[in-house]
């Protein structure tokens, strides 16, 4: 059947109720698959090899994104406007709403393919905060984000939305256990620096002894707690990003920009 | 009366129905004041000569910041549970909101004081952003944050708490015309760099030329659109930070925080 031609899904098609049902993370996790919104995350989720399960679209954006509705061939099926507003968590979806796969790897494919950025994320709650930090990470060059301890789930709607598409582009690991992540990152040669407000090691320093230039695994905390003692005190150093002002600190997605930028100037040589 | 011991306000009583009209932008405008709750603003803004006209805690506030009660003097006033949660835009403000009085500082005075790091933000819309920029701006070494053209209140609860105190330590800055404040700058004999994520120089080129050292403006535009184009032509570099990765660009305060502190870097002569 050609795009936009079938018979438009309710919101009661039973594909579309179950779709739904992954704004949810309980859903997310037992099924493996998220939802991806709007044309930006539709076209990188689908330039992933079986990034995308499902696409749903609008009339409207049959026309107005007719190569991304060709693109998911028989995966795309055509619903109605409500039923494209209920599987949408934004007011301007432009008519496009996938299910997608989620694309977890291991840390040790991620490490086996020897990266020399890598960010590590503990313990952080706020799914914007995660989706900037990936898109961050991308910007970086970081080959991998991973998600320690108890962290958010990075295929939350929020996040994905946050992330600009580049939950597309990096390699996102789920690890339970921080010290484990830590241990693992030693043990390929990557170089480990906690972001620590109250670190001894100041950031610039670092940089002006080289010492940015080596392959490089940093550590983030929680927005509301940094990094748990017990985790910085694996990393060899605890790094502080100087405060030239009277701000107390900085928020986590200021902080990692500034800390994995500083790692790619060096890494280049510069 | 000692703190802790009047009768406490209701939701009803007209001075905490007049407080919670300053969660409206209108209300803020007209009166020229805002709110700030939580423990850590209003002790920034207690801290700030005549920077809160009135404290608002609840009984438990009164014993556990017994020290920012008093400090308020007679300008502090008891309120029930429920007064406070209608004062309040969190559900954890820690029994404390302030009525503060508005600290713009007009243009000409800030540039009065030859400030090294001005940061300029063109038609931001997201409060959350304007708080994040401050804050940034502050830990940078900023002097002022300029909001220019069509910009959101950065006296918006959302930006004042994303401030996370920075708001009462820098000089804020509105002015409605983008145009003239890039000419005010340049008067003053600012540098005035334009992030722009097409820009021709790219941020490590100019760190590495010492680019970066004079005292500097940077001019940051808004969420959606980035800088409009005539704004930017008045710059005197367009720069772009480096993507390394595949993502298309940085969030705005992800951007600002590398611009920033790639110049507070250079002018320390690092």
């Amino acid at each position: 059947m050609r795009p936009g031609v079938g018979v438009a899904f309710t919101p009661r098609t039973p594909r579309v109720v179950a779709a739904r049902r992954l704004q949810r993370r309980r859903d997310r996790d037992a099924s493996g698959r998220f939802l991806a919104e709007g044309p930006q995350a539709v076209r990188e989720a689908l330039a992933v090899a079986g990034g995308v399960v499902e696409l749903f679209y609008t009339a409207e954006a049959a026309d107005r994104h007719a190569e991304l509705v060709a693109a998911a061939g028989d995966r795309a099926s055509p619903v109605t406007d409500e039923a494209l507003a209920g599987l949408a968590e934004t007011v301007q979806p432009q008519g496009l709403v996938a299910v997608c796969r989620q694309l977890d790897v291991a840390l040790a494919d991620v490490l086996a393919c020897a990266p020399k950025l890598v960010t590590v994320c503990a313990d952080i709650r706020d799914p914007g905060n995660a989706g900037t930090v990936l898109r961050t990470a991308d910007a970086a060059g970081a080959g991998a984000v991973v998600f320690a301890g108890e962290a958010v789930d990075p295929y939350n709607g929020k996040a994905v939305r946050a992330s600009a598409g580049s939950l597309f582009h990096v390699d996102v690991v789920r690890e339970p256990d921080p010290a484990a992540t830590v241990a693992a990152l030693h043990r390929s040669g990557l170089r480990v620096l906690a972001a620590d407000a109250r670190g001894a090691d100041d950031l610039d320093d670092l940089a002006d002894a080289g010492d940015l230039a080596a392959p490089t695994a940093w550590l983030f905390g929680s927005e509301a707690h940094g990094l748990p003692a017990e985790l910085a005190e694996r990393a060899d150093a605890r790094v502080r990003v100087p405060i030239h002002g009277r701000a107390e600190s900085l928020n986590l997605a200021a902080a990692a920009a500034i800390c994995l930028y500083a790692s790619a100037r060096a890494q280049r040589g510069r």
